[in-house]
């Protein structure tokens, strides 16, 4: 014990959350019991609340309170037949933001990584597969990170689209717009060489 | 709405902790829901039992489930008559882990600052002077740290405890200028309390 036995608990359960250690930790805890007792009994209840409550859809994985999502629960999502694979509910609300895209979604939440015991399953790659099957399709989108796993989980689903005879397509990479070319990162300068089009 | 009700709830709550903007309270929320539901609803937990269970001594005003702590309820503590006055609970366990100190405390929970509207009975100042005139008392020891608030704060309360005829000495060597008292280690802490003076 180093203060009274609430606060230590209160300390040590903070440490959960990333980039949160023990000085950290220690000096949210004092905040809190000084400054905002209201908002630290809202966080608590905020956190039970989600932890019990929030799942994931059942078609797309996402989060969700409920059963499906209000995208998956929307049939003109399903209208055109597009489906675009995604790494997680950020870039899903990612892309949703950009309003230039009105399909559905299938959020793997990570990527493969064999190294760190994360295979097919563990993305849901089997309830895609599922999915997939049960069609129709018209197009899988492609919209994994650029990074050495999200290029290898593109291309283990593109094979899975292919057997099943749908369109793949993987988004373009390269120099954001509005983006100077010499504050561009050389694998995103590399990408965009890569997947020049003539004009 | 931005994700699903309870998951924006979550990442709004967790910003009321400090440094805590939203893309790390979006980055803790997935964490938590993905990898650790059962750390998220231990934190849950934790905090609303000690932000409804947690109080202040009520003769140190530390933090404290109980009326008085541990220290205050020890009647040893207070043989030798010795007080020592720090700004925050963190003082005071830096103070017992140095091992120099067997005396009792009292925790201003701050230190004056007009600016900021903090004045004397913001910071307990009504009940120290009680304490005092209950006495009897040795000496008060003043530990607040050594900034412009804190000596401020500390020749405040010198002049209280002159007032009733009390020998008053402030810690002063070793402990940095400008640093806080909680992040000394235990060496430095040691040579601060044997080398204090009167004032
Ligand atoms: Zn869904
Ligand atoms: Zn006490």
């Amino acid at each position: 014990m180093k203060f009274s036995p609430r606060v230590d608990e209160l300390i040590k359960a903070l440490q959960c959350l990333p980039g949160v250690g023990p000085r950290s930790a220690q000096r949210m805890t004092f905040q809190l019991l000084e400054r905002d007792r209201v908002a630290g009994t809202r966080l608590g209840e905020a956190l039970s609340r989600a932890m019990s409550d929030v799942g994931h859809c059942q078609d797309c994985r996402t989060f969700t309170e409920q059963t499906r999502c209000p995208i998956c629960d929307n049939p003109r999502r399903a209208e055109k037949g597009q489906l675009c694979v995604v790494e997680s509910p950020a870039d899903l609300l990612a892309i949703e933001s950009s309003g230039q895209y009105d399909g559905r979604y299938f959020v793997l939440m990570g990527h493969l990584s064999p190294l760190d015991g994360i295979g097919p399953d563990d993305i849901g790659l089997d309830v895609l597969d599922r999915m997939l099957a049960e069609g129709p399709w018209q197009e899988i989108i492609l919209a994994t990170n650029p990074t050495v796993e999200g290029d290898a989980t593109a291309q283990y689903i593109a094979d899975m689209a292919r057997q099943r005879e749908i369109r793949v397509s993987r988004i373009a990479h390269g120099v954001p717009v509005g983006g100077e070319l010499g504050y561009v990162d050389g694998t995103t300068l590399a990408l965009s060489f890569s997947g020049r089009r003539d004009i």
